[in-house]
């Protein structure tokens, strides 16, 4: 429909996971057209990747991309970016400085500097940077977020905050997954394996659902699969200001785990407690009474989730749903830029700068790691 | 993009809720592009919705609609038809006899006369027709139905399917809530209430997975809510040819229950139990072995259940991509059809014929409930 | 210690699986001494059986024990019936007629003419009957019972009741083992396989938390294993007076289920939901409100559970503690009795009229569905 | 009965919550008879106690009863400790050096001094040391380290244990709770707070279960309730020799927890989870596998389990009867040494080496909090 905003994308060819998710995501609530791509690395693959699509316009780069859509009236409003971590930083400056606003996949990037040099782009930039750090997108997410913010469970003083899987349990980057390959190879994930994969989204939530700021950290990685090169498992415990404390487990190496991002934050009044696996459920115990379950759009629950919520309680929502909602997010925060309105009620996205403070965990773990799991400062 | 299936909607308009479910449905697989609608039965509502939505073309009712667009070389492919129940017959008619594809709401009429009559008019077309059953588009629904296919739990004894909500324990029809009203009108919903409305639900999954046939039932139905004129809980008992025995339970005056729709089969060999409320679950029992945890896309999935998720496991999809699966189904059958290609191997949707069996077994539920609860064949 | 009551009893030799339930049960709270025996119907088994137990007085009988008995001094107090069926009433009947109590498993006979003649020779004694629907004695299964009484749920409108096995699912009674011999030999265990095993304690319960008296109910049984004599499947649909109406499952052959009582509660104003298997939890849903999980001891437990729970919150308290409640409630009956005092407040446990409710039950079952499942009265 | 074991006990008086679960769990299986106690540190309130009880004799303190009972020819065999910790040493060493055998609660005692002399004691004495880490008691703990030992779940790589509650979110010390009291009172609990009541336990189970040794730990201890002297949250993470990894939780101040003690394990072919809420289920996922429900005496359970296990599975054993279980294993193993017969094959119980390594557990979590969570060898 005339409506909906123009996107390019970059990486996100044939055999990419999470491209079509950002597609998905990004038709759900027909706020997008998809019209032009640069889908891989390689031309070929990205022309064949775009006609499979049947992308009206296919680019042999990123650059290319950037500097032709640019000049076009009718060219690309947003771009999403979701290749390997080291072209996130070279990519979304190209379109940064032409003033396309960029929906970038996380970590922000593979390295410190280079994170530190996308701030620097997003803030000389007119355009919006959305990072997807997708799990904010959930609605229980949100609810959890909006009673810590109502002081429903008390100051905080516990975090306990995991992301588990699998999948890595053996050495996969060296049978041929180009899933495993990139991810382990510190040249394109950075210095973090599953702490920069998944460790971030697991310290994101957490940061996210209780407006906390971590000051301190002490790191144990480990690389228990034989010639990896990353870490797999990682065991980080927190120090937040004002005294919060917490625990952050990240590992591949969980067999039964398959993408078990879970959260609990225990306050002086109360706790909750939610899954990324069964993400319609929040669990919320007021200090002194029963257990309660809380679902999605269902009794006890409030506007902040109700407004990135689209069916009835019972009627699971999942994760396209939940990424959809960084992308909604993002298209009333485009759109209101675009006519120089404010933002509407409500509307929240990760930012640069949440995703500066996601590699500086990666960075501050790995460092306290090789120092034999010293507390370093953040 | 240019293949999509051209696509219209009957009903759907600004209060309804499941239109938009539709609408998300046909979107996520980027299969359609709704273009025409004719969105509720005043003329006034179906153009402020239309143009709320954007639409190409709106039309004042669903007949002017069929004419013109079937005249039109761009006209729609498709229609969906997302009214209250005793309009799916007269819509569709109009439609099928046009042969513009219909992928209709369920229950498939109000009255078992027009589902017969509906039958009539699909078999005389040249058009497909789709029943949006949509619980049959759960990957783990098809999961559990190639399992039973494939004799991993023997023989089929017993059946316990149940479908329960508690929205209705109240007399909101009288508070002025629409989707009360109508949903406990007769007129509009048909001779069964819970049981039309969700017990037709719990039917055709059952069968659906199970692939056993129906013989004779017995039904004890209430309306518990004063002044309800339709039943609002409903307990049936089942005789399925060969043998199985099964109970079915709807409610929607069960407090707690949300849209709890809850599978479970029990065979010579082994056990399958599945709910639709945590959808990517799948319990497997082989007779004498440990209870067996079954995730969509996780180990010991299958192609039929593959062929239908999107994500990795431990990544919850849920209701909307399970609805989806039905358009994006039903897309694979119309290509394949307008093509004169065979259909591709493993789609499979509601039919026109699942529908009948549907309003069948509503009119035998209240047949069965006035003559007190005797068996009633069907 | 000398306050224990001396207790006697019949059955429960060596290989059999529930006298050494109520052995442990009647320890547990420190309330009886088990000092008499007649453990088997072959005396030769009953010595071996009192041996091992190393019991003070072992009898080749349960006539020969009633006698000997009721003649000493420091005699059995009360005596456990633990035979099969078939045996209840003959051997409650000479303890009841020489004024010793009677603990008696379930159901109370195996036929409905041994049950009222077991009503008589209860009435006609001064001695307590006791019958160990143990079930009852689950602080959850109390703690729900007191919030129904209390209005908590308001006018209850829907039971859903199912008592689920698969241990039956292969012909064992031909392949020697005991249990499953007697318990499907019609002789032995009665008219009702499932029904009069299982099916009486999901009855029970549901008329314990309910306080509902039944009216009506149509049966459909099966015995799905070739060969065999009884019902191992169970489909009851049932009318209370008043109005309630509740769906009855019981089954001995649905893989993946071990002992699955549970137990649904849907009223005006709320609903509950229990389960046996992990007895520790009770979800309460009060109408419009998140549901709640209220622990055993925990948060939201009355006096009606904490009276009878032993430890604090989260520490589980399992099947032999609530089979304790039963001999505990039975002891201070007992004391009251033999004191002259009133029953101390609170204490409450299944009756010889529970006993014949269970009997006309399992009758009612076998003669409706012996009628093609036709509505019989009860 | 004859055989049964002669009992005393030390603590446990009337408002003591643990004497009466060490007295329930030597009833269950008929193993001992309690005919003595010096159930208070105050001589009235161990009479009143005692009397309460009905023991045989009741003494004014530990001391004097350890002299008579072991003078006496029907004297106790054994002593239960269920005091605050500071006396299990003084306490134990009386009964250890005249033969009687000793079943200490834990943590073994409140200072590692106190630890290392009673180790002596008890390597100087002939009379067992039984130490109730109850939870190693548990069937399906039991089986857990039995697939570990199998070498079902590989090489392990990673343990996340974890021991929350809730019930020290406020100063109840403040208020008059005993409880409280003495588990915040540095000078009777020992100076871990949470880390000596529940982190102990925590630490047990998971070296129980994974037969790993610790070579290392960092801590971060907190008191988050205002004037408490001891820590109600621990933050923990472990390195075991061999390259294991560990976490550990525990925690007083976790709204929504009772006794969440819950252990996962990690390997490279599998995975394995039990929780003491639930504790008759244990999850295992062997690599590559769906996850398996593994049941208490449920298929795929092996002696290990079965042998500690009185009930078939479906029918939930608790914390009573894992508690039970020390005592039984006691039991076995003292009349074992009694008879001069090697102890009968599967025997386990927690050692007076378990406690020593509980003790410097928590020495070494006081310590390396003391010096800003650094890392301190055990």
């Amino acid at each position: 429909m005339s409506n909906r905003i123009r996107l390019g994308m970059v990486g996100g060819g044939n055999d990419a996971f999470i491209g079509g998710v950002h597609r998905i995501a990004s038709r759900i609530d027909d706020a997008y057209e998809l019209v032009a791509g640069a889908l891989s690395s390689t031309p070929e693959k990205s022309r064949v990747s775009g006609e499979a699509l049947g992308l009206p316009r296919v680019y042999d780069d990123y650059k290319q991309m950037a500097i032709r859509e640019a000049r076009r009236k009718d060219g690309i409003e947003a771009v999403s970016i979701v290749t390997p971590n080291h072209v996130h930083y070279p990519a979304a400056r190209e379109f940064l400085k032409r003033g396309i606003h960029v929906i970038c996949d996380k970590p922000l990037t593979s390295t410190l500097a280079d994170a530190k040099k996308l701030v620097k782009a997003s803030d000389a930039s007119d355009a919006l940077f959305v990072l997807t750090h997708n799990y904010t997108g959930y609605p229980m997410a949100r609810q959890a977020r909006d009673m810590v913010v109502n002081g429903e469970i008390g100051d905080v003083r516990v975090v306990q905050v995991e992301y588990a899987q699998d999948w890595l349990s053996t050495p996969l980057e060296h049978e041929g997954l180009k899933q495993a390959e990139w991810r382990t190879d510190p040249a394109r994930t950075g210095a973090g394996g599953a702490t920069g994969d998944i460790g971030t989204h697991a310290y994101n939530i957490a940061c996210f659902v209780t407006g906390l700021k971590l000051e301190s950290l002490a790191a144990d990685l480990d690389a228990f699969v034989d010639g990896r090169q990353v870490d797999d498992n990682g065991h980080v415990m927190l120090r937040f200001e004002g005294g919060a404390k917490g625990m952050l487990w990240c590992s591949q190496v969980a067999p039964g785990n398959e993408n078990a991002l879970r959260l609990r934050i225990y306050g002086s009044k109360g706790g909750l407690e939610w899954a990324q696996e069964d993400p319609n459920y929040l669990w919320h115990t007021p200090l002194g009474e029963p257990k309660r379950l809380i679902t999605r759009n269902g009794a006890g629950t409030g506007d902040a989730a109700g407004r990135v919520s689209r069916i009835p309680p019972g009627h699971p929502e999942g994760y396209l749903e939940g990424f959809a909602n960084i992308y909604t997010e993002a298209a009333a925060a485009i759109r209101a830029h675009q006519s120089g309105q404010p933002r509407p009620e409500g509307v929240v996205f990760p930012t640069v700068q949440d995703g500066l403070a996601g590699v500086t965990f990666v960075d501050a773990c790995v460092r306290s790691s090789k120092r034999n799991g010293a507390w370093v400062n953040v």
